[in-house]
């Protein structure tokens, strides 16, 4: 009988496992505790300091520890050295290319941001050559820095919104985008950082992470994050973990049909909950006989769209009034499928969502408590992130920081001269 | 910045999480790697021996492990005892109370199957309270024969179609069984065991756990269960872990929409899942002129309606093949919004989806390829379970075993002359 993993965590069994627990142990325990000794690392983990020293040698070796000299002259006894983790020389790079941008995310182990830019730039108008081509000036000027700064960086994640094969970097289909079968991994390593490890991953999973480790939300351990944009994707936070299923192509809500008597998806079937709530869509019935983003459905300026739309809210306009209604109405209805699914206790909405909450999340939370089930929906709660564009480059390097704590043998062993290598 | 789970387990911090985990860590790689000495286990897990001592007479003295004498007199040195998982003395029991039966399965530590069986019982044609005397009396006589057998039992998990509260065990609401507010767990441990831990959780995500443990797709991490009844429930498996939610209420299948302008659901609302692909849905198809199961939508002898309904397919009767091709088409229609939001890779049927899996399957796995995301739903395959009634008794009792793997604390110290605490 297989062991189940009902609520608790996985235990490791084999040495190789062990061995890469225990550091990971060693370090998140100094990361959540604070500077001590190795006595106190031994007692409080249950090793034995001869493991803990051997462990310690490996992680100052990797760069992620350090040792101070005693503190504390006036105990009893020997002080030993204060072990501290050392979040300043290691550092995590995370991207997103977009429709209308790419963006760069940076921190250090420790959390400290040391890059957070985004660039404009039109996806929609240029080929996924020519948009690779982009990507890598934006990561290696990104590095470049990294570099001047002194920080050996641990690994770049790219976000991009589509599905993608994670095992090999490669976007499979990004509609928004263009794309299909783009191997963004390979040509970034290729182009740009041959040693550093390269992830590609859906730009919503990435946001809702971001969300879960530091939005207005951080801590919940069960949400889902909406992108509101021409697109409308999720990302699922599920008892703590991101939800992936078994291809890393879960929360795909922008073409959950909602409508079987609605209009028809670019996607070519009918009724796509993105053609209700979708940024298009909107546009769509405020300016019903502007042709701007119609035929195509796409949406090329949003924020001057949006723009436009919160003036003639403003305003009293009736279409515009009678719009978000329709939208907020659409968005409370299609979140019902996913709280009956995902019993979230919060969803986050970002992008374009966010930017007009005040119009359409009270009517969501309306539809959505129309729509309940018994003790369920009365607990689930709209709320708007604040993290903005950045969310999912800011999600991706947290990626990179979240593999280091977890597997600290994902880093290098640092040149000698940064590092003393005592014991492996 | 909190930690992020991605993909990796979670690493535990303080002193009292280490020792559960420690001993879990034991027990689990005894149960894994067989019978070994306690050097063995030290240098496998990295502790020391020491503290293998201490949590091996923990283990001991709460019936998880035995010692046996030295078995390789030839060997160089003094041979170590050999530790061997102890499954024969500790046991676990699942129940589960559903429409038409109640059902008992009762396995030891060591997956030996000591009871399945089935009553027939009319939970519709009774009250909450007389339910619960016959649970409790289906409960009392497990137990006298679990205490026959020597077994300490560690715990009972009654599965119950509902949405249930999982920290004081009481059932909100169970529709088909008529239940509301009823406080399962507090009358099973008050009238039946009042040492034994009782906890209630869904039948459909107690089901989908057997079939992770042990179903026809048993091993796949991201599957989903449906449970084909008169209500339609859903358990997730999502990255080998049972989808919860905020409150345990995730998996809610039965209530989505699909059909905006369909049939009024008996929950009140329009176009539910459960409107197009419940049995009494298929009932009504079948024999729209027959008063049973009209008007209230309610089923009271599925059985002996399936019968008559396969009897009626084999005899080539057109409103049935119609009906069974209805039923298939959105079953794989509801399902694909399941594959967009779950990327599962299999999707498991049970209840009377699995008795007509041959007339369902085919049209449902063709809707659902029809309906399909590039290189998604395409890698995700209906299947029919083969564990019958007994998968949501079956996934209660692996529960029950699941969490003294998990955290061996849960079972009591046992009486000294059943063992003898060396060291705690």
């Amino acid at each position: 009988m297989r062991p189940v993993h009902y609520g608790l965590a996985d235990i490791p069994a084999d040495q190789a496992t062990v061995r890469r627990s225990n550091l990971s142990l060693v370090l998140r325990h100094l990361r959540e505790h604070g500077p001590q000794s190795r006595s106190a690392v031994a007692a409080a983990t249950g090793l034995n300091k001869t493991t803990v020293t051997s462990l310690v040698g490996e992680l100052r070796a990797r760069g992620l520890i350090r040792e101070n000299g005693p503190q504390h002259a006036g105990s009893v006894g020997r002080p030993g050295l204060a072990l501290t983790l050392d979040g300043t020389r290691v550092g995590a790079l995370g991207l997103e290319i977009n429709v209308d941008y790419i963006a760069a995310f940076a921190t250090d182990l420790g959390g400290r941001v040391l890059i957070d830019r985004r660039v404009g730039f039109d996806a929609m108008g240029c080929d996924p050559e020519r948009s690779l081509d982009e990507l890598a000036t934006v990561a290696r000027e990104a590095l470049a820095e990294l570099g001047l700064l002194g920080i050996h960086v641990a690994g770049i994640t790219v976000a991009v919104p589509g599905l993608i094969d994670g095992a090999n970097g490669v976007v499979h289909v990004a509609p928004n985008l263009g794309w299909y079968g783009v191997p963004v991994a390979e040509r970034l390593s290729w182009d740009v950082a041959p040693t550093i490890p390269v992830t590609v991953v859906n730009d919503a999973n990435l946001a809702a992470l971001a969300e879960y480790t530091s939005g207005v939300a951080a801590g919940t351990t069960d949400l889902v994050y909406l992108t509101g944009e021409v697109g409308v994707g999720g990302g699922i936070i599920a008892g703590g973990r991101l939800l992936g299923g078994a291809d890393g192509f879960a929360g795909e809500v922008g073409h959950v049909m909602v409508d079987s008597a609605g209009d028809k998806c670019g996607c070519g079937r009918t009724g796509c909950w993105e053609t209700k709530v979708g940024l298009a869509a909107l546009v769509r019935m405020v300016t019903p006989d502007h042709a701007y983003g119609v035929p195509d459905g796409i949406v090329r300026d949003p924020e001057e769209r949006l723009a436009e739309i919160e003036r003639r809210q403003a305003d009293g306009d009736p279409q515009v009034a009678a719009a978000l209604a329709e939208v907020g109405r659409w968005l409370g209805l299609g979140s019902a499928t996913l709280v009956r699914l995902f019993n979230p206790r919060v969803i986050v909405v970002g992008g374009y969502f966010a930017r007009l909450a005040e119009h359409l999340l009270p009517r969501a939370q309306a539809e959505l408590t129309r729509l309940g089930v018994t003790g369920t929906v009365a607990h689930c709660t709209f709320v708007a992130s604040d993290l903005g564009f950045g969310a999912a480059s800011r999600g991706a390097a947290g990626v990179v920081v979240d593999r280091v704590l977890a597997d600290p043998t994902a880093i290098e062993i640092l040149p000698p001269e940064m590092s003393t290598l005592s014991g492996s």
